[in-house]
């Protein structure tokens, strides 16, 4: 589990920024829950298999709890709880801790911060674009270009058909698309075995992953036939997203289905261009899961985008350093009889939005400047004897040394006394 | 343990915004780390008596772990972790998720989060001061005034200093301090049993508890000679807060002792005037717990804010309200093929700054203008056959039904299509 020092926290910090600007932008309203969670309510989803990978335990009153490994049931509970006094569809956010139990990867641990989205009560793949276009917002303003990532996308409705069509019977759909998730993370062998337990025969097995060689749309409908509306719902929705401006940044990619069971229709990854990671971002739709939950029918889109890949990539494209939360101008003073008025310059510039580091002990002049210079403030203060006789200080600039006298009285009395112009 | 739906989230934000707020304009720099800690680090503080409040439990592999109940041993932890590459003193802060074990009651819940402001390696009173001025000017971001809270303080060295007077000797402290805690919070006669047992004899008892009949720093100093470096340490801070304009905020408590063990100076908690509610925050200096934990010695101050007393408050004045994250802007359309000038309109008051809701279904004008007059929005904009053929939609004010048209191509071309005057 990590620890976050400042300078991991300033990543953290731009990271969580850029995800709630595009979230309020968007119009999406921000929830949040406990990170620990009854089992039962992990329980209630179907087909899941990753009952061994939940960090699960027993408290001392012998409930049984777990952190959560994901936040989409909690969202399905919490909706559930109020539905009849929404009015619907609701658009909501949150930035949530979810933790699994495995071993640690490079781009998977123990822990992570993922934001979600998601879109409930819409039918139409509107919800799905609206909720693309937010993540794809959010990589922008983290200074990812146009060419540096890619959302893969596919439809589990469209995988269906052309399942149905090569007479795989929908029973056998749920373990095809796990298999397919599975490919490259197991062996191909322990593939095998999955669809062979789940019932396909080797015929089926082989026409299935036949299917992963589609490589366009256009193949696709050819197969199926272009009156499908799996079909019709994918070319809607990048038509949709043609309005956004964002088209050109979604690829289609038969392969990709999600690892969560409880997906519907079209779904979506987003990788760098060089695929040199795990996936950025991922969802879909997912039209039974409140239903599952306990609550009513609602139809949803949800993307969860965790904070561990983004932060690899931003490393790695240099692009996550100049974040600093530290203060940006330094008040220091040489004897513990110019402190009250160090410190009345401080409350000032504080009271006026400016960050101050107000010294907690005297220092000479030499010592203060030193530490300062260090420390990458903008600007510094240091106020001695000579400064309280005249009543100014000197501000000084400390990238061009340049320096300009105050009234102190002035700084203290202003009700703004913003000392940068603006 | 605790949902946050959006109206309990603005709330949330509004404080949590304060606190960020008043930590970045005091120069603290942001840290964190996972919720799940080792009990062992907990079990390296001396002389505490919370371990079955503690939320522990043991995992699936055996490790023997807790839900943290406070940040400051993680702190000691991750200080000690790289304390040679510092330069102290350290002001750090962070919003902890912080979790006990036991019965909820008013202003005590399962789960809090804690602001947690502390400043490591600094010596004098100045530190006590800073942090408690951080804290002042949080409650006034929030809305309190002046005369709607007092901070009440002592110190447990001069505390120490008025027992060694009376004779009680060093080794008894620690227990009058847990027992002057304890009052009010369980019977007198198990705070007796609890001095008795720790070897206190009744004279003892009854002397330790005639200290709370002192109410003046005079009278202390009478009592005790205003010689002691305790004292002037007191009287030095109360010094340092005049120079900050607070002075009049502070109120001299010698009942003020905190529960935790590992305070050696001065401490402090904040009330509510009317004392109706929990202590607001609290704090103090902590110069041994580094060394305990496992680090190397570093005198500390620290602060703990929690979200659940000051909600309550801001409840009970009704400043809670109005921190909605609702988006401003409603862009609305009456048929998929107004849809796309619908969504690039969006986009282009979301590039340029404006939270902004865009229909996912087309709508009636009527149905569009009764939906986002009942939502709180600013301004609604809704795209009809007429407005695409003009090439240009009319931004309504909602509030003053004043109208204003605009040129569609303008918005959608300028960068930055800020539509409200600033």
């Amino acid at each position: 589990m990590r620890d976050f020092y400042p300078e991991d926290m300033a990543v953290r910090n731009a990271i969580f920024d850029a995800w709630k600007k595009s979230s309020h932008l968007f119009g999406f309203s921000e929830y949040d829950s406990c990170v620990v969670e009854t089992l039962a309510l992990l329980k209630r989803k179907k087909g899941e298999e990753i009952v061994d990978q939940i960090y699960d335990f027993t408290d001392k009153s012998g409930r049984e709890l777990v952190l959560r490994p994901e936040m989409t049931p909690t969202l399905a509970r919490m909706i559930a709880a109020r539905h009849s006094s929404f009015s619907f569809p609701l658009k909501w956010f949150t930035i949530a801790q979810c933790f699994r139990y495995e071993r640690m990867s490079l781009g998977r641990k123990r822990e992570h911060y993922q934001w979600n989205l998601d879109i409930v009560g819409e039918d139409s793949v509107t919800a799905e674009a609206e909720i693309v276009a937010a993540a794809v917002h959010a990589l922008s303003t983290l200074g990812l270009n146009k060419d540096d990532f890619y959302v893969h996308f596919s439809s589990r409705a469209l995988l269906a058909d052309l399942l149905l069509k090569l007479g795989i019977a929908r029973e056998h759909h749920a373990p095809v698309f796990l298999a397919f998730d599975k490919r490259g993370k197991i062996c191909n062998d322990d593939i095998d075995k999955i669809l062979r337990e789940a019932g396909l025969d080797q015929k089926n097995i082989r026409q299935a992953f036949s299917l992963l060689n589609i490589s366009s749309l256009e193949q696709a409908a050819e197969f199926l036939g272009n009156n499908q509306s799996s079909y019709r719902d994918v070319l809607q929705f990048l038509e949709i997203l043609d309005a956004y401006g964002i088209r050109d940044r979604l690829k289609f990619d038969i392969s990709v289905v999600r690892g969560l069971a409880y997906y519907t229709g079209i779904v979506f990854e987003a990788f760098d261009a060089n695929r040199k990671f795990r996936a950025i971002f991922g969802g879909g739709r997912y039209d039974n899961l409140l239903k599952e939950i306990g609550g009513k029918t609602a139809t949803g889109v949800g993307l969860g985008f965790g904070d561990v890949v983004i932060t690899e990539i931003l490393g790695h494209m240099q692009k996550a350093g100049s974040h600093d939360t530290k203060a940006e101008t330094a008040v220091g003073y040489m004897h513990d009889d110019q402190r009250a008025t160090a410190i009345s310059i401080a409350t000032a510039l504080r009271n006026g939005g400016n960050t101050t580091d107000l010294a907690l002990c005297p220092e000479k002049a030499k010592n203060f400047f030193s530490r300062v210079g260090k420390s990458g403030f903008r600007e510094a203060i240091y106020v001695g004897p000579d400064d309280v006789a005249s009543k100014t200080v000197r501000i000084k600039n400390l990238a061009t040394r340049s320096e300009r006298e105050v009234v102190i009285k002035e700084m203290t009395t202003s009700s703004v006394p913003v000392i940068y112009p603006q």
